[in-house]
């Protein structure tokens, strides 16, 4: 989920992560940029973008692109005329080439020869990314967020600036349980919230804690992250996977399970195929986790998404002492603020908290204090409201391309979150996966995220629709369809 | 170093921390102004400091202050009168009390009987916090802060709000980087540097990196952190220390230590001792790093500050291949922030950077854009030489104050940071600690940092004089003084 690639038209790719080795973006973008011209992805006399709609894709301040762009004329890589916008300058001969060089030069064998190379380089950069798990990162608030970062402050009393309570601010643990009662139906008490960096940080307590209490197997669902069965077999536990039915994963064969002392579930929107647990089998993970004083690992990562049908609740209301609850905001604000939480059963605040001490102490205070007064401004509820809208509107884009181009292909598991589950023909999966490579599209099969345990059932690809910024989301779309079984 | 009193007089003690399970902050100090009139900490008629100078004590808002005072003026637990500020209302005559209660009431038998609780109490809650470890969290620059924040939040690519690179932001490395080579020597290169949430955490690192390498023992000094000896033992590993003389740590010992993989070491500022490492005795450190493959992790926790000579730059600068260096901002800024820098040889780069990524991904990228942002203004230079003047002043009174009471008392370890080391004649260290105590003097023996290896050589106190806000700073001082032997 690392890469974010930014697009315009489906010729230029900026990777102002690797190129920011410099002082600042400007000299990054100067940098890609060069670069592109020198490589021949951009070749000679081509159109660049406005610096506006450069600046609006990036995510950067106009002036930044501005900025580049003028130097890069100063220092003849572009050309910048007025009516005509900024264009790349037709360069001087390199020594190697044959051709005449000069105006005109474009599109002579050596700009074809040049052409050919920039297609290959292309095809190894994806161009849309249609990966599951990121959130729109376009739509951050940040106005919003440094507003509730200005109060936040302003009203830090002194202390707050020292070493912290490792379960975090009460200030935001405060807050934050009014809200999971609120809005996911959790039973939280602020003493029994733990403020941690992310999902994997709290699941990687998990996995210690319930290594230091002799528990060797956690049941997974059938379909999942590899990144988090992997960490906690590296806390050394053995992970048997639940089989899946139209019902959800099938937690009532949690008590034949002898050994398993803990099931990581993803209750209200299993990930990545997309139903939501039925009552029946919600009520059995309860049961078992009661009858054999085993652990639920709720793993409550886009809970707020919901779009035909009524928000399910947490399945941590059903028993506060038998479930963990982990939430994030890397879904519904940004992962980029590594701020997450854990509702603990009252019986395992020490053991955790005391664990945490040993590695981090706690995240930063300020952010912490700036998300409890985002939260209490209601300035959470107006962005996840925003952000619904735009998901759903999204989401109907998306199944409304797949009926028009590929009626046959069924998507799934779009009553909530930020991906969907495109199915194919049993065998399809590999070739799909190579057209959208070919097409620039880095999209994720659902094969993908099964579990070794479980036998292959569906082909189909996992699709985030989230990701995309608006200039880039119709050519996904396009290139997806592309890629589907024609009608 | 979690405790933070907030003190006026040497009457109220507002713990802001515990009480703050409310809603906010005034809500918390109305809380603990109401159990302050309950307990008989505050008596009825006790006049209360005004709204602007509790506020300015507690660094908390003064209108949070002003509104808690109102509300509980209208509650009935204070008075407001116009010309004679506010007071601790007199209440009506609770049923245990045998006096006659009303106007008056103060002074009384009743109302000294609840002195002598009140007095009791006071005792268990120290009043002066002389603990060493923490800055002035009262001077943390605000205003600046939020401008770097808002500038960081207007620039920021769209790409910063996504799971980030486990090493943290490349702005901060590149601006780090340069920074550390310029004022701590150190040869840090962005590629080299991985962010984290602060010493422990990176020592936490180091740990398990070691341990995944076989190493079974680092060597310690004679003196230092029992927090951080725990950390690596908790990883497996087992401590010898090495020896202390008036050269410091006996780096020279190192070669006859077999087993022996690394050495933790303060070189810079050791502590609690304040020394700086002799030339001879670094060099040995890196020497034997070499000759066996060892590594040197060097704690640079407060290199910032330096008072009557040229600073000490840091051990790195001598081998960037056997040393892993480890700075914060929790001195010279706030541990709040967490926010610290591991600058790691070429060859363990990956290894660090894989198990971090297994655990928490990176800190908040916002703080570190933030960050990168205060560094490059110049805002944190600007900070460092306020602060620096600030505790050599502090320094400074404290040398003046025990030279004036106590000219036996020996002041060691002076010369830099944020502490010194009142020495003590032999056996009388527990007597003094046990008279500041009954001061409500909260402050360390030396002996507390001394390893279990070492014998006792030197009784003293470990003072820490950046901690105590100014109007608490003359009050600890006298109560110090009180502690130490007279002339």
């Amino acid at each position: 989920m690392a890469e974010e690639w930014a697009t315009f038209g489906a010729d230029l790719h900026l990777d102002l992560r690797d190129a920011g080795q410099g002082t600042g973006l400007r000299a990054a973008l100067m940098d890609a940029l060069r670069e592109a011209v020198r490589s021949g992805r951009l070749s000679a006399g081509v159109r660049l973008p406005s610096s506006r709609t450069l600046a609006a894709d990036l995510g950067i301040a106009r002036n930044t692109v501005a900025d580049a762009y003028a130097e890069l004329v100063a220092e003849g890589w572009l050309t910048a005329r007025q009516g005509s916008g900024t264009r790349v300058a037709q360069r001087s001969v390199p020594r190697r080439r044959t051709g005449s060089g000069g105006p005109g030069g474009q599109g002579r064998p050596g700009g074809a020869r040049q052409g050919a190379a920039a297609a290959r380089r292309a095809r190894a950069r994806p161009t849309y990314d249609l990966k599951p798990g990121m959130p729109d990162l376009g739509s951050f608030p940040r106005a919003e967020w440094l507003k509730a970062s200005r109060r936040a402050l302003t009203a830090a009393p002194n202390e707050a600036f020292g070493y912290g309570d490792p379960r975090g601010r009460i200030e935001l643990r405060t807050v934050l349980a009014e809200y999971l009662a609120r809005a996911r139906g959790v039973y939280a008490r602020p003493e029994r919230i733990v403020i941690c960096s992310g999902f994997v940080h709290g699941l990687s307590l998990m996995g210690q804690v319930l290594r230091a209490r002799r528990v060797r197997e956690v049941a997974v669902e059938a379909y999942g992250l590899e990144e988090h069965w992997r960490l906690l077999t590296r806390s050394g536990l053995r992970l048997p996977a639940l089989p899946y039915d139209e019902l959800g994963t099938r937690t009532d064969g949690l008590p034949g399970m002898k050994g398993v002392g803990a099931v990581l579930m993803t209750a209200a929107h299993q990930f990545p195929l997309g139903g939501a647990l039925h009552p029946d089998r919600r009520v059995a993970a309860i049961d078992w986790a009661r009858a054999s004083g085993g652990l639920v690992l709720e793993d409550d990562y886009d809970g707020e998404f919901r779009y035909d049908r009524q928000p399910v609740g947490a399945l941590q209301g059903l028993d506060p002492e038998r479930v963990v609850y982990l939430g994030t905001s890397s879904k519904s604000l940004a992962p980029g603020l590594r701020l997450g939480w854990m509702v603990l059963p009252e019986s395992l605040v020490d053991e955790v908290v005391e664990l945490k001490g040993h590695m981090d102490w706690t995240g930063s205070a300020l952010d912490q204090l700036t998300f409890a007064e985002f939260l209490e401004s209601g300035a959470y509820d107006r962005h996840v409201r925003a952000m619904r809208l735009r998901y759903r509107r999204r989401r109907d884009e998306l199944v409304a391309a797949v009926a028009a181009h590929s009626p046959q292909t069924r998507v799934s598991g779009i009553a909530a979150g930020l991906h969907a589950v495109l199915e194919l023909p049993a065998g399809q999966e590999p070739e799909a996966l190579r057209s959208a490579a070919w097409q620039g599209l880095a999209v994720l099969g659902l094969n993908r995220f099964r579990h070794p345990d479980t036998a292959p059932a569906q082909d189909g690809l996992v699709v985030g629709y989230a990701t995309p910024p608006d200039s880039a989301w119709s050519g996904a779309l396009a290139a997806l369809c592309r890629v589907l079984p024609a009608p």
